[in-house]
This record gives C-alpha cells, sequence and structure tokens, in this order.
C-alpha cells in the first residue's frame, strides 16, 4: 500500500489565504504534521489548529504529531555547511515521521507558510525521501499565497514596475540591484539589510505578520522611514519574541 | 457616497486556486468589469463566470460589465511608448466603468489572472484614478495564486535553490542568469525566449495552461528539450488560438 502526502501552502498568517484546493487537501489529511520551532513556535502551532478547527468538515478524523524540527547553528562559521547539515538532519526527521507515524494508505501532511516553492524545504526534503526508494509515496504539492503577496497587496503596490523584472532574496544576500531587476522583495531579513541599500534613492514597502492581528505596514522613501522601520521592527520583535517580516525595494523613477 | 473597488487576485485558471478571502470579496461585489481580449478572450471570461456561478452565494445579485480592453500595438518601434499608450487608453476605460457603471455606494470588481501584483496594470490604473481625486473611491487588493507557483507546484520544484535568489522576468526581457539568481521564472514570452539560454547547462520547467483541463508539462535539460518546448508550444498554440505559457530556468549544481 502507497502512502500518500500532501505539502499544502496555508498563506502567510490570515486563515483566509487558504485556497479552495488547500481546504480541499486538508479534508483529505489523516495525520498533520506539526514542525513549527524557536520563539515563534505557540504562536504559529496556535494558528495551524484554528485553520484545521475551521476548515476541515466535522466529520473528517485527523490527528496532529508534533516533531520537534532540528533547527540550524546559528554561529556556524560555513552558511553552507550549516545548512546542508540542517537539512540532513530534517531528513531523517521527515523520513521517521513517513516510517513511524504514517500508516499504510494514510495521507500526510504538511502545512507550509506561504508557498511551498518559496524558500521552504519540505519540498526537496519530501522529493528526495520518496526517490530514495525507500518508501512508497505518492505526493503533491499544493501552491499557497506568500507572505511578499500577502505585502504587495495590502501596500496595494506591485512586485513589478511594467515591464521589468523583479528579484526575490534574502536579507543574508541583498547587495543592491542587478540591470534587470528595480524592484527586490527580501524575506529572512535576520538583520537590517535594507539599511545597505539606503544610500540609493529607493522606496521600502515594509510589513511585519501581514495578514494577522499583529499587522504593521510601514513604506515610504528608504532614506526617510529606515529610522523608523528599525525602530519598529526591534520593539515588535522584543514585544513578541519573534518576527515575521518582509519588504520590497524599488529604484525610484527619475521624474517622482 | 462612496465607490468601492476590489481588484481580486483568481489564480491561474483552476477556480480551486480562489481563496477564502477571495470568495468573500466576490460576494461584496455588485459589478463585475471584464476586460479580456484577443482570441484567449472566450475562454478567458466562461472561467471568469464559472468561478462567479461556484463561489458568489445564490442570493446575491450581481451584474456583468464587458469593456472592450484597449490592446497594443503589436509592431510599435517604441515598446515602453507604446506601453504608455496602452495604459493612458485603459485608464480612460476604467474611468468610464467607474463613472458609468458603478453606482454611489456600490463595489465594482476586477478579477484578474494570478496575482494582481506580478505583471498586471489594474493596481496601478486603479489606484492613479483613485489618487485623481475625481472619484471617491475606496480600494483593496485581494492576492492570488499566480502562474509560477501552480507551475512550480504541479512540477513538485521550488522557486528558489537554498539561501538563492529567484528573478521574476519577461520573455522580452530574459538574457541570462544574474550574478545573484540561480534561478529565473519567465512571463510573457511571446517568442521562445529561453531558446538562448540553450547553450548553457540549465534545466527547465515548462508548462502551458497550467491547472486547466489543457495542461501540458514538459521538463528537463534545456538542451534536451528545447525541441520539443517549441513544438508543443506552436501546436498549442495553433489547435487553442492562443497559449498561457510560463517556465523556470535553473542552472544545473555541478555535481548533477
Amino acid at each position: 500500500m502507497t502512502k500518500r502526502i500532501k505539502i499544502i501552502g496555508i498563506g502567510a498568517g490570515d486563515p483566509n489565504h487558504l485556497t479552495v484546493q488547500a481546504i480541499d487537501a486538508l479534508n483529505e489529511v489523516d495525520v498533520f504534521f506539526l514542525m513549527d520551532k524557536g520563539p515563534s513556535k505557540d504562536k504559529l502551532i496556535a494558528i495551524r489548529r484554528e485553520i484545521c478547527r475551521r476548515f476541515i468538515r466535522p466529520d473528517r478524523a485527523h490527528r496532529f504529531v508534533d516533531a520537534a524540527s532540528p533547527e540550524r547553528e546559528r554561529d556556524a562559521a560555513d552558511y553552507a555547511a550549516s545548512i546542508d547539515d540542517l537539512n540532513a538532519r530534517k531528513q531523517v526527521v521527515f523520513e521517521r515521521l513517513i516510517a513511524d507515524e504514517l500508516g499504510d494508505g494514510e495521507c500526510g501532511g504538511f502545512l507550509t507558510w506561504g508557498d511551498p516553492a518559496l524558500y521552504d524545504s519540505t519540498i526537496r526534503i519530501v522529493g528526495e525521501i520518496a526517490d530514495s526508494g525507500r518508501h512508497r509515496i505518492e505526493w503533491e504539492v499544493i501552491p499557497g499565497v506568500t507572505s511578499l503577496q500577502a505585502l504587495a497587496a495590502k501596500h496595494r503596490t506591485t512586485l513589478n514596475t511594467v515591464g521589468r523584472a523583479v528579484e526575490i532574496t534574502t536579507g543574508r544576500r541583498l547587495k543592491g540591484f542587478s540591470e534587470d531587476a528595480d524592484t527586490i522583495a527580501v524575506m529572512l531579513d535576520a538583520e537590517h539589510a535594507y539599511r545597505r541599500l539606503e544610500g540609493d534613492d529607493v522606496d521600502i514597502y515594509w510589513g511585519a505578520y501581514v495578514g494577522t492581528e499583529d499587522e504593521i505596514l510601514v513604506s515610504g522613501r528608504l532614506s526617510d522611514v529606515a529610522d523608523e522601520i528599525e525602530r519598529v521592527r526591534n520593539e515588535a520583535r522584543a514585544r513578541h519574541g519573534w518576527i515575521m517580516d518582509s519588504y520590497l525595494l524599488r529604484k525610484r523613477s527619475p521624474e517622482t
């Protein structure tokens, strides 16, 4: 008997980001694997449970398995090696869950924030386990609204300017505008990487906890609002114990 | 009295891409503006009407206004000028719709393919009309699943590789990989722009009509599958009279 796995994008924090396709998928899952970690864990697990409560039919039996997800060595000297090591340890955890917690013929579900295709390792890890041939697995991926899309919608702005390219990157990699892209969308910024572009004539559209009751939005010319964003960001992180934020940086066009 | 406008992302072709937020928004709209054009018009309007039929409550009255959307001069010598001209003409049409077809206190809806923030002019145009002060408008944007996300999900691949950047661009602009991004996501390719990267060691994940009954997917090493994609693409375009496709290009990592 085959085991089934669904990797379901659940959007950026607002349960109303769930698609009809995601809701249909939730209603086929027998076992939900909860992999959250760190200081945001309680809040994020609460949102997942709320999503299941709201969108799974009352007659549909399901259970939760809470697996302690491995964490990356924050201070590792070699970033790439620490990520490889993390993913190897994650794969061990995922494979144990599939082997031990998911019965033959059952369907397991991973609920991923945003879209499973963007800065999330679940597709890669489940794909490797499926390709290993050690388990009979059928698996599929359900796309979801990313924090960048939720952010752009709340700011009522676009990701791209007319006919131009957009770069999506991380705080770690943010350096500046490439020749093609006049907009950079930044996720996973543990520092205040936007400050590196402050000298340029750039607008920023920033948001934290977008789509939740804690949402904060700030936008403006980067040189005018960088201090405010840094202050608001530090305060929010201190208050919540964690932060989930992202932002767009856009070159100002010459005439504005 | 204020007029309300909702710009609603309806996903990439599968009605099940609709989010709960989008469905709630559909149910507040009094007038839907249908702006499709060209050879795909009949099919795309049929999908929109199907979405409204499926997701709007039967007791909720609404009407459709079909506005002939201006088209760009395909052979214009100056691309940027032809886009500026198109957007100016679109704004005139949108403003006429808002002035004449939407009553005070009513809610108008624009249903946009994919996400309104990506390669769509509705946000820009409605924003300019709202900012003009000529109408009292409250407006909001509802994000939606893009064709790139639907494509990645169907290929069960990611948009980014571990910790790296992604560039989203158009066929027109596609040149090659920037220093940061080892994945390029391409939309709006009227030619066969992927062929420009054929000499590189690149994988392609291509799809057309993704999420619909006509879906076609092809993936592999670009140099192996470029001919097949060009053939399938030309055939599909001839058969349907139009094509809606997108693809990811990814540098092969040295060890594979």
